[in-house]
């Protein structure tokens, strides 16, 4: 791996000039690894190798592994949290078709759906990687979404909203169940957005 | 590890009364390796091994490691395998609420809830373990459930209802989202109930 930064192996706090670089390539790195390997088989110490830095670098921008997997999910998640404003905008009778297609727009770019795949994949196998996604989950984005909605018991409403979400994502684009599998897209909007919208604000 | 059979190294055929708990015994031990390890990580060879028998016995009741693993699906799926029944049973305005309580019944009991939630982190990860599931879950229980609905679009319609509580499933069970993981099973079923109908017999 080349070295453009001159940071192998080097220990100690790089200058402030290439910190954001580095940084990014780290964790542009570890969301890579945590994708390929899963989150038991990956190490820091691997990150730090595949990225060409010290292994101290990593754990001081980032701390422990877990902490790492934290930043790359958060990055990974990056455009499903703007969800809360496709919530926000327009009239509430169209929020379930707003959020629907959001979040299908999400999954059917392929560059957000490798990475969200990836992470949902560590968090189906590990309790620790199922604890962040759940951290950020639940506090970065379903309850932002929750909160855009006036109701007692919002959150639940939000969560089961995601579920339908969730379970569709999971049988069409993981286990590709046919025909939802190669079903049109629109179709799909067609048939959950009104789910959706009984979810977040039916009786 | 004991060998009460008496069948450990003993190449060929067993004789046939000890065939089936054998059998059983093979389906067990690969059940379990699975569930520990991953499909990726189990080998004929360390299920014959942990089972007290010769590899070429595994081979011979089940085949490769591809059937070995959809013998044990299939088994992990059996409770599951009498939703068709939970559909076909009662009136029709109901069956959202018969099939949502029957799926409910298998992912709150721990003795069904443990190996489906194994199988379903197999297919989560690997592509060989997503066709075995695929297949099953699609031939034998999905098509099933929709031969009941008398409706053109019968398997899209189960696999949207499948998408809600399989959503739900991963969010309460796996990820452990709150509020919806702590959440009256009955308050679920309540919320549930509606969705699932309004995809099954919904216009």
């Amino acid at each position: 791996m080349s070295d453009p930064g001159g940071t192998t192996r080097r220990r100690g706090r790089p200058p402030r000039t290439e910190s954001a670089d580095t940084r990014d390539r780290i964790l542009t790195t570890a969301r890579e690894e945590f994708s390929e390997r899963g989150y038991e088989k990956t190490s820091v110490r691997g990150i730090a190798k595949a990225a060409g830095v010290d292994p101290a670098l990593v754990h001081h921008y980032f701390g422990t592994k877990e902490q790492v997997f934290a930043a790359a999910v958060e990055v990974a998640f990056a455009p499903a949290m703007h969800a809360p404003e496709a919530i926000a905008e327009g009239p509430v009778s169209e929020v379930g078709e707003r959020l629907t297609r959001f979040i299908f727009g999400v999954w059917e770019n392929p560059a957000t759906r490798t990475p969200l795949l990836a992470i949902l994949r560590s968090a189906v196998n590990n309790e620790t990687a199922a604890a962040v996604f759940r951290r950020l989950i639940a506090a970065q984005l379903l309850r932002r979404v929750a909160a855009q909605l006036d109701l007692p018991d919002a959150e639940l409403r939000v969560e089961l909203a995601a579920a339908q979400l969730v379970g569709c994502a999971m049988l069409r684009y993981v286990i590709k169940v046919e025909p939802l599998a190669s079903a049109d897209h629109e179709q799909i909007v067609a048939r959950l957005a009104p789910v959706v919208q009984g979810h977040l604000t039916g009786p």
